[in-house]
């Protein structure tokens, strides 16, 4: 069994939280993956150096000085922070963007109609899961974060969640894959305001049901989606649930059933 | 054999010799390894953002920002613009820094009698060769910036002439090592104005000569010394010339003789 964990920028943000994290991830057994979002850091750089904020339809444009500091603060910056901390409590992590090693080669998203600049779109078949295999039988633990890259010498920015569902699918032709997405919320919930109404599990027809009757929330339908593309292709199961959650088994799974 | 060069950053700030460098490079046949030092992104990123350059006899002081800044450029930017370059030109480039899988342990300088901040010293003894030959046998080539870790959690800025020093060492008990040092000048010169008076050979004998005579400039005693201590520790030997001149046979070839 291999483990992929996602954590997002609110854990990364909060110091205490991040060192509490990665200690339940270090003590997961067996073989794991840790795939990293960003965080405030990146965008507090490009408002220090006056990089302004260019937004297409509430999205970020990622123009070649953007480029610039996303790399540095994700690849650089973060994932060694993060290599280090773990290296320090016995985990033998080793980063990755996604051009090391050709590991996760993407193309640049077309310029028609919205031009997002340096973003990529994963090409999920094409993950180099032989290398990770090599290493996580070498007993290391890849640290990934979601920059990219065409495989012409382009960096590309790219989705972090997408990032981790593609390193699943990829693993799991040969051993078997859980992925866990872990955020600010205990799960995928009934009412967005109640804790206490986290939905235990999720099927494709119980999702169909839950999107019809409107209760999930339009920021989570990509979410799930995504998980459920990932049971549907060879990965055992998709958790959602809080960071401080990875080393229970509450939040939301999401499973073919 | 095993080739491992570094370039500095004279290579690394002029994007057409970089190109031309990385080309010679990845034709050099067989198992290879390279090792990257900074340039000038550094400072001009420290002078955008504020940070002054706190120097202690002509050398900068690494404080936090400074580190973060590091950091950001070497093992983020840096790094992952050169393995795009190489992976676009067939190269199986897989960036590293010294914290990633405990690649290089380094020990922060004592504060006493200068404090230099968060700089550290190579155990050059304690390189973790077993990984880098793991990944040379399947056909990557690392590429190592000098941002080591403390091993508790710390990341440290270390020399990048050591880094290479301390991986060429560390290969060597298991296979030839040819270690090039790419610089600015042609190889060592008699004459440091003279292109043309490159000594094309130095032995622990005839340095102790040439430094008796006071023919070596002071700042390149430091790396023949250095070049003479891996030679003297299995190396079979060390090269010195300019980045384009990987490709040939010209400089000043250190050997144990």
């Amino acid at each position: 069994m291999i483990n992929v964990v996602k954590i997002g920028g609110g854990v990364i943000d909060d110091a205490a939280a991040l060192a509490f994290f990665l200690r339940d991830f270090a003590s997961l057994p067996g073989k794991k993956i840790l795939v990293h979002g960003g965080g405030r850091e990146a965008t507090r750089l490009c408002e220090r150096m006056d990089i302004p904020a260019v937004m297409i339809e509430g999205r970020r444009v990622t123009d070649s000085p953007t480029l610039d500091i996303v790399t540095m603060v994700y690849a650089g910056l973060i994932n060694k922070r993060i290599v280090a901390m773990l290296q320090s409590i016995g985990c033998d992590a080793i980063g990755f963007s996604g051009a090391d090693g050709n590991l996760i080669p993407a193309t640049r998203r077309s310029p028609v109609p919205v031009d997002y600049g340096y973003v990529g779109d994963i090409n999920s078949g094409r993950v180099n899961s032989r290398l990770l295999e090599l290493l996580l039988a070498n007993g290391n633990v890849p640290v990934c974060c979601a920059i990219c890259h065409d495989e012409h010498g382009e960096l590309l920015n790219c989705n972090a969640d997408s990032v981790a569902a593609a390193l699943a699918r990829g693993l799991s032709y040969s051993e078997q894959v859980r992925l866990t997405y872990c955020f600010e919320k205990p799960g995928v919930m009934l009412d967005p305001e109640d804790e206490s109404t986290v939905i235990p599990e999720i099927t494709p027809g119980s999702f169909a049901e839950l999107k019809a009757d409107g209760v999930v929330s339009a920021g989570m339908i990509p979410k799930i989606q995504n998980a459920l593309e990932c049971v549907a292709n060879g990965v055992c199961e998709v958790r959602i649930c809080r960071a401080s959650a990875l080393g229970g088994s509450v939040g939301t799974v999401i499973r073919i059933k």
